[in-house]
């Protein structure tokens, strides 16, 4: 039984000597700095849930390299039902912590490579496969959490990898020795950076010859040396320092992206899947693409839940429930969330097995799926605020609100419906603070479009898979034009 | 082998002897008339390709009362698969009709009654599920297409059935007897009515005890006496009667609808399949609504498969294809589209099993998809419109562009790229025209609004499965507000 | 007193001596056809409100050259004033017709013509202001109607003009004497060609030296020798010919477009406005743009109000007029309605004065204006064809509803609510047919696309116009960015 | 000259003795609390450029009472001219601060009060139109700023103001003498409550006999006896107390909401401008919301502006500017934003004059202006943080930044094109945070959806305004349809 406890993982993460800069120093005991800490509960959960026997069957699989119960974020999908799990697996973390929990793009980028060194093996007679299963084997047995470092820093966008100014723009192998390579380079928003063991680095877009260096994919143990990471500011980051839970709207969970510089860091040939092989660089985005597409189906419509269920509450405290407009904005709610779900779903039931016996989900559907992420989360929060009138920027702080002489007239001002205490209501304000401008905010918005890559790249996939050639032909078929 | 011919589909449909009325004259021949003969085509299509071997999987299934290889049309749903197949099945031949192929609301009125035909027996100990079940037998045997008919014509709107001035505004049992029951009033909107050999009646909306004779179902021979079938006139309609295939835009398949007029038809017990339970109204008109809803993600998906063919063919005749806003006009297309088949097949994939053994699917994600096709394919017809420019209403007629002064001068200035004959531009625009404002638009725009119930009760329906309060628990726990 | 009444202006129409082809066949009596007269009465109800005191202000104007009261719509607009009366005339005719009315255009190409003639002038010192003025004494003083022919064939679009393999792709000039020039070529998709005293022909994008001869400007007699038309064909249009005034849906009024073939037509040079100034025509693209797109803030405004009224009035005929959604879905297509009548009038309170004297639009407001046209307009036939149901696609046929045998029982099942004709609702979902898929449909919808310029034209000029430059440096103060 | 300098104003400000609570203290030197500054400097940049020769036009207006030369944020609209000069300094100042700037609700407030006096003084023989002139000389010779105190704690939505338990949730009368009247309750989402010098308090609904105390309008110092404030929290408030200018994002401006509670607080009767004419309440309400409605064009569209230009930047800044979707992106922002100036300027164009001899907006366009104000900004956040990129979530702090170990390489890293500084990158990108989540958020996204009235209370408006009679009338007399 390789599942470890909550309890496990946070004592795993203090043994990490992780190197990381936030608001111009280096913070000691990471984990538990209460910026961090909340990002870190949300990974727990990932534990906590699959120790339940409710969740069991969703948050664990059956490992197909030893048999062994693992917890699902470290499978290598095997079925249309396991697929059609993770997204249902994500729903569920997403419901439960309201915010990304940051184990799913370690996940997705295990299946990619998984796949990927298959073909580059089947292609060049390399033995990539068995490297990253021998890794893979080690994640499953130690019930570890990856983290997916894809978005190099790009420079000027208008160039490729080598013709950039500074050649360090994307990072790459600067050395080679008998033992391993030597990178060079950082990683840009990476998210959960802080509360993973090991770092996947994968490329990030197609390469070309000339950029054989920036052709690299490889695991390197979160701490290793060399590697800092800086912190990426949140919205709304501070309020988690000045104590007392109201006030960050969501007390418990939240998301965390970090950039990653490498400075030379040394990587065992052992845990090097690709070295050079610049023509499979766009298949690693495309399948890391579909699989971490899809999963923005299952993790932000548990989010959205989240939301909904608040601004239904809001509604509740402030005696509005019953009109029209109020049900009818909920219900629009409801249909936009569930579409991102309908998609991850559908594109998880139309998936098909790779060459290398992984499930991949339909990749059109996939980017579809994706391309609505980017969407009806800005629709949803607008409608939330809608919802919840103005309080929700104007509300006193948790402080004023506890002041000895403001705190009764504000409980009497800030009472909604006499039934439900107002404390309760500045609670459900302050969540619905958090996610439509807050900590919150910054994943089921900003996230929501960029994560997993921008909507014009789905836009780019759903042309490739658009098939359109076989659509006109449909057409002229009907409208009897021969060829 | 239950699997009849397109021979013998025509065959059977001449030896009816329907009563149809159509611009004020009773019509004979109705199946080779010409305005008639187009929807008979694409319900023909439903026989022809389920002969095929390509096809088999999707167009046929194995009855779960005989054993028989039987159309899947007339089949009741075991499993999962077999929901997704017919979501597949449905894209395949709106892909090869470009129309609505009529055979769907049989289906979903079939599965409809068979589970409810059960549960009111489990209610009350009748035994309708055994007559339902000797009607299907003889269906999938003889491989017959049943309309669906639904929509009473409801009269004053604020009223119940038993409160209308105009008793007959919804369809009643006026006489019953040892024998059977005698039914009267009139069903509107029928899909396919002319092209069926068995009409399904079925309540259309939930019934209160006061309304008891209200809530019948049976099953009708569709040219029973009594029986009178009056066209609905569509956009467009009597371009058929001029000849020519170009003017129509799509000569070979239509759609159509009919006002079912039931004067005083007797029906005997034996297809009696509900004859007053009105609590069960409510029911037949929940899992009819979820099944056909979900039956729209498969049909339109593939209509709109055609119309983004024809779109991008146009541009290509043009000279315009290689824009990049046409480029992006097509992804949009293509996105809204799949969207559409998404939550076709997503509620399959979360469907369940019935009491009877049926299979439905998810009722939330079910309308869900059927509020998404009310909505999109207006947006796609804007959009297809968009691509194809205004030559898309100014086209001159077949026969101006045959006239042999003007032929020379049209050939021209009609001619679009050098090497596409100018003949095809101008049939892909009237293709174009039949799907955005002709008769393909009809089926394409306005059934997907009001077919299996206008967006208002997918919203209604909508609120009820979304489960409030379980999400209004997740915001209290994530805001850590008591009970 | 210049203003002609109804009468005078059919008069004159039967006066001309087209040549109209329709369905293969040379008309006769062309004003008088059944499909053309719809038509000529929009445009007649121009004539005959303008002699209606109480819409004298909007209908009428004092002419800049003699001071005469004259047609608005042969009027060159002098001040912001006269700009917001012009949408406030075209709502009202949009109201009064619910369809094209088709004199806009020619309007409108009256003010690009005076002030670009101006400009040309000003540039080269010709004398072409003083020719066209001479030629606009004689349209406002007999109140003529004027075509705007512009868009021309244009073949294959990857090409310009000169470097088309069919060199007719786009009018040119042919010939040129001492008297005059010949043209040849094309002009598709005219509005109003039937209905029109004369034709004011444009180029119709911007011009090249080498495209020069493409380079023409000019006024013809609209049944000048070698001037043939060819109707274009619209959806439904031959319901029109079946007589009987219900099926049409608006018995009145219609719109109509034409191709219009120049077969060498000799111009005077007095009639002609340019002739090889290849500088200027984009100069006109953009000033017959503006003024157009920003007409369509009136008329579509003006039609969208009937649509409005006819969906409210079918909601009361059916007794749904009380429902919470029903009227919100009203509100909303006031909402999109009303946007369009704002643009239109904001565009031109923001007009500004010409080098000529003429008044001309913000052109920016006005693109903004016309690419809503292209949106709205779809969304709310949506809305109404929501509000009105499923009887819109499947009404039976107006001969139906009068058979003998027929005409009680569908007098019974067509009815709403009791105190409502039958009739009354059969009209008036005629009505919505025709508006959102019939003849209505090709002005309220594509034309709404493609008239005054497709979307993308008009994003081009917004782009064009949005003085990204001016606004980056707003945002560079803010942010404290030095340049 | 009644103008006032930048510097009058501030000191002014520091005059006041204003009680101000902020997380739980009570502040001192309000104007200069670093959280409270960014908001009086937006104000003061409505004195700054009213001294400003090239502006003079926009910013000032001559008195109808006086004839001075006044501010017009002080002045009572008198023309269709006025009210469109009013929308274009609003854009301006929008333009030149990036968020609210908190003048324009005591402007809209003034314009309210003249008017309903006047018509109250009409039917009820009151002075209170007098008594509110001689308060506006003294705002128009002082160049005063007012804050606009409408809107109520509300208590339980379902009841009216004497059904609430809480009889203070709104604010009323609860004492009368002959000197005056004693008022007790709060007020909430003040905007720019601690940069006025007076509160203009109005009703915030309708009234009925029985709430005639709670019908009540009067102007007060904003630093009397028995009024305090409590500081509404934003989203990342509190980074404006950790000095520095970067990671604000806007450094110089933003806007601010308080709550006000009015402990008893005592206003002489010449102050006093509404006393139980409870019947005029709704007027109250919709003259307010029409001039704010309309206002909310200029100033959102001014600050839309600035995020067009900031997306527009950082394009540049990544050289990503000349890719197809980032400029049709770019488009689409500026045609959504001109919407808004738009309906803005339309309402203006469309203004009439009121019985006080003041002007007001149309108010079916003022109310379509706020309805898209409610949902436009929403989008334009979406499509700038497309453009933009992860970043603008990820960032690291500004101290990382300069970090001497972290600094050189963050340099490289978070450098785009060469040619630009990595600094000016970061702060525009820390620009775009501030508007789409951050402070600036506040004003941009929640204001514009709740100020003035929510979306549901523009919809009412729309309704009542939208004639749908005289639409009816139209629709009946297309089809023919006799009343």
């Amino acid at each position: 039984m390789s599942l470890k406890t909550r309890e496990d993982y946070f004592n795993s993460l203090r043994r990490l000597n992780s190197r990381l800069f936030m608001f111009g120093e280096q913070v000691e005991d990471v984990v538990d700095h209460p910026i961090v800490r909340p990002a870190a509960n949300s990974v727990a959960a990932t534990y906590e849930l699959a120790q339940r026997p409710e969740y069991g069957d969703l948050l664990t699989a059956s490992s197909h390299l030893t048999g062994e119960r693992i917890n699902r974020f470290t499978h290598i999908h095997r079925s249309r039902d396991d697929l059609i799990k993770k997204i249902r697996m994500l729903r569920l973390l997403g419901q439960k912590t309201a915010t990304c929990f940051q184990r799913c793009a370690g996940m997705d980028a295990l299946n990619t490579t998984s796949a990927v060194t298959f073909e580059i093996d089947r292609e060049f007679g390399t033995d990539y496969h068995q490297r990253f299963n021998a890794f893979l084997s080690y994640v499953q047995k130690e019930d570890l959490v990856c983290s997916a470092a894809m978005t190099d820093p790009k420079g000027d966008r208008r160039l490729t990898p080598s013709q950039q100014k500074n050649l360090d723009s994307y990072l790459r192998v600067v050395d080679e020795t008998a033992n391993g390579i030597v990178v060079r380079g950082a990683k840009m928003h990476i998210t959960g950076a802080l509360d993973a063991h090991e770092i996947i680095v994968l490329p990030t877009r197609a390469m070309r010859p000339e950029d054989r260096d920036y052709a690299v994919a490889c695991a390197i143990p979160s701490d290793s040396k060399g590697i800092s990471y800086v912190y990426g500011r949140q919205s709304c980051d501070t309020r988690k320092l000045a104590g007392g839970e109201i006030a960050v709207g969501n007390p418990g969970f939240g998301g965390q992206e970090a950039l990653i510089v490498f400075d030379d860091v040394f990587v065992p040939w052992e845990r090097v899947f690709m070295r050079g092989e610049h023509q499979f660089c766009s298949r690693v985005v495309e399948l890391f693409g579909a699989y971490h597409r899809s999963s923005y189906g299952g993790c932000k419509s548990g989010v959205g839940d989240v939301l909904i269920g608040a601004a239904a509450l809001v509604a509740d405290y402030q005696g509005t429930s019953g009109a029209a407009h109020i049900r009818d904005k909920l219900v629009e709610m409801t249909h936009l969330n569930e579409t991102l779900y309908a998609c991850g779903v559908a594109c998880s039931a139309e998936g098909y097995e790779l060459p290398s016996g992984g499930y991949l989900v339909n990749q059109l559907l996939a980017n579809v799926c994706k391309l609505h992420v980017g969407r009806f989360p800005f629709e949803m929060i607008r409608l939330a605020q809608d919802i919840a009138g103005g309080l929700v920027v104007t509300l006193p702080s948790e402080r004023d609100y506890k002041h000895p002489e403001l705190s009764r007239l504000l409980q009497g001002y800030l009472q909604g419906v006499p039934e439900i205490a107002t404390e309760s209501r500045v609670r459900i304000l302050r969540l619905l603070e958090n996610m439509t401008l807050g900590t919150g905010a910054v994943g089921y918005l900003t996230e929501s479009l960029h994560g997993a890559g921008s909507p014009q790249a789905q836009r780019i996939m759903i042309e490739r898979e658009a098939n359109l050639e076989h659509k006109k032909q449909l057409a002229r078929n009907i409208a009897r034009i021969g060829q």
